[in-house]
């Protein structure tokens, strides 16, 4: 687990050692977040802006953290100009002007706005934001918010708390192939295998919460994923065997002993 | 990766450190293969009799392999009368009593033959061996070599070489959760997630050769391998969520700035 | 839908118009079994002995169905003696040496027992009957089954009333390939499209009755196999585009008007 | 297949018989596109705008086919301003203010451009056109063109040309809950069981081209996609039972005779 050094995920000109960003939101306890994200080996989280301007609430989730990158998302918002005013707020509270762009087109499924991200992008960059959009799984949408200056995409794995994992992954192998900013498969992982398969398809990272949050136990799926996500990224780099419908031995089958 | 203390694998009495079970054959040197087996940090390796039967030939293989356990298989073997001679040709060869039967059914697809490997399990248990039988992933089967003696079942995830991973997830699970004996699932890995998805479903280790001795890089792979069967591992320990096609925000959703 | 003529399915030289079969279990009445059956346009029906032989029950089935085929079942026998035994009473109460051979090894799955199945098959076929058991889908046992003289063989599309549909479609695809005798998958199936899947696959019937008899409306599902049976079969005949990852345009694209 | 009566499709006002759109190009010959499309049953067909305009090659296709309706399409546009231009020439070449819109965002993938897609809405809508877009599967994207006066939405199945099917099934279904207009699957389908499914998930429609007229025998295949057509639709109506893992048996087990 010293990939950091040959292998590196490099956001906008920043260096993580870990390919997994956390979420922070639905433990069970705060002390069950924080022991997750320890076991997760993730160096940077997500916090939902409503949660840290509300009347001070959040403030303990951020000193639990301390050390660890933040990345604060405009969850919740709906209109480009809601997701610009949050994450003013974000980078006033927690000093960063990094920011996970949400901009929720549907109540119901929080299916992302594509039209609206594009706005919100283009503003949000000319503002000095480092901007990664949730965004649809679509190849061109995410060229075009790369074009306007999104420094990573967040294509959603399938709809979000379905545990569902990657639900078309040819879909995902051909976005990532030509995406030119890093892929971070957000939403829909359920299981470690669910990461490990975004990774083998060519993501650079994976984002995920409750998958994590409301496993039955929370520290010992955040150390999976930490697995999981290492397994993916090896794969990917070792150059997997071709699927088919044909049998190979793998043991040599003729001279046989008594045959 | 201590897991082995408060989660080891027991088979026919005896523990082992990982859950991974690495074959021998096909890798481009056996320097290779020698540096793919400890990078997966298995225990114990499958070789076939025929090579090491042949007038020395696969000598290297175990010395280069000092340390670890040999699970001898009879690859090749179209009988319960050959296995059975090849299987004492390997106690003799190897000095272990522990047999990987394999009894072609189909040349061409490699299927284990069902009725030969009932036959055969129960001389082999007559005669001292610990069998663990490649089959058919049928729970019946598995529970009839179970009753028959067999220390594990080594059901196939898919077609032998295809890649193609556990090409029925809901039989693979079933036939877990009603095994009274290990499950080993064997043939048809083709990538790391395929490992951890055996493991979520409930297998208690993996054996694969293909998927690591034809990567372009099998000491990578080996290494993903290795992840992905803790990986997935962890994750059924620890619980996943239930898959499911609605929504649910991992974020709050209500009382944003700005709505 | 005259490809009887062209494209019959012919089973121990009997010709059949349909080339889907039908349960007569578990509907809401009698009057919407029979319905269904129509519906469904096919010209053999199954009927589980235990219901025909106890007290007269289920004779009014025989009669709702007159100038259909019956295909006796053994539903619930758990060894080949019980089999053997239930075949003889369906033989004498409905005039058929017909029978659909079950014989189940795990109560609870209903999963099938592969050496009982071996065993009754060739005293069954010595006894006169025209065999066709209800097994795993293991190639090797369908050759063995075969071999033994069974007149087609019933491999299982998935976990009995899951309504999973073919669940490895690469491995029914392979057994298709293989069979010396037709492949008639039964159980398993959820909707109109995994008939036509199967088929597709290389199919030559599939058997069903859950997915018809506890739909909402029995009647219009039976219509929907009907029409799935006869896409699957003629979308197998018309051979498919290979599946790929690559676009392909279907409109030409250069020369545009504007560009 | 009367289904005409009880159950029609309509868009835009307009009644049609058929649930199932052809594409007239890449036959092997004209006379087997005319074969295919009388056998496929449908009773609207999609032209490339290019080759209906230039120098007068297409005016065959449409002589072909005379008493089906049009759909002239703009394949190969690659802006709003594009596609608003070939729609006016198909508007005069054909007689119909109908118009699949299409608006590439990537020549290689020829996956749609949602921004550019949004645009030619509106401004094709205001100008009287009945606008049927061919968009990626982004259910909020959906409803935004809907809402911009889309009389329909095509999403597309899997990438055009690759006959992976329905990629993502339980976004399908999300979409077609959802849609306020009628859901025509468009681009990827391969065989019929693929048109069956995007039926049995609430498509109102399919379109394809490829999978009939690149399949060995594409009037054998139309005739296959008219059948799995009208069973998808057919099952969707009938109400299919729930997909589960445990096992149901559909005969009686108990009391059986010799037990």
């Amino acid at each position: 687990m010293t990939d950091i050094n040959d292998d590196p995920l490099v956001i906008a000109g920043q260096t993580f050692a870990s390919r997994l960003i956390l979420g922070t939101a639905g433990y069970p306890t705060q002390r069950i977040m924080a022991d997750a994200v320890a076991a997760s080996g993730c160096d940077m989280v997500t916090v939902s802006m409503r949660r840290i301007s509300l009347a001070g609430h959040g403030s303990d989730t951020v000193s639990l953290l301390k050390g660890l990158r933040f990345l604060p998302n405009t969850a919740g918002c709906e209109t480009a100009r809601d997701a610009i005013l949050t994450a003013e707020l974000g980078r006033e509270a927690l000093g960063t002007d990094w920011v996970k762009l949400e901009i929720i087109g549907d109540r119901e499924t929080l299916y992302p706005d594509a039209a609206e991200l594009l706005k919100a992008t283009e503003e949000l960059v000319e503002r000095g934001f480092t901007v990664l959009p949730y965004c649809f799984s679509d190849p061109v949408l995410c060229q075009r918010l790369a074009d306007r200056g999104a420094a990573a995409v967040m294509p959603l794995g399938s709809l979000i708390g379905s545990g569902l994992g990657v639900s078309d992954p040819a879909l995902l192998e051909q976005l990532c192939r030509r995406s030119p900013v890093p892929v971070i498969v957000d939403a829909g992982l359920g299981t470690a295998s669910d990461a490990a398969i975004a990774m083998e398809l060519g993501a650079s990272a994976v984002l995920l919460n409750t998958a994590v949050s409301k496993a039955d136990e929370p520290v010992l799926m955040a150390r999976a994923f930490r697995h999981a996500v290492e397994a993916g990224r090896l794969a990917h780099r070792a150059g997997r065997i071709p699927a088919r419908r044909r049998a190979e031995p793998s043991s040599p089958q003729m001279g046989l002993v008594g045959s």
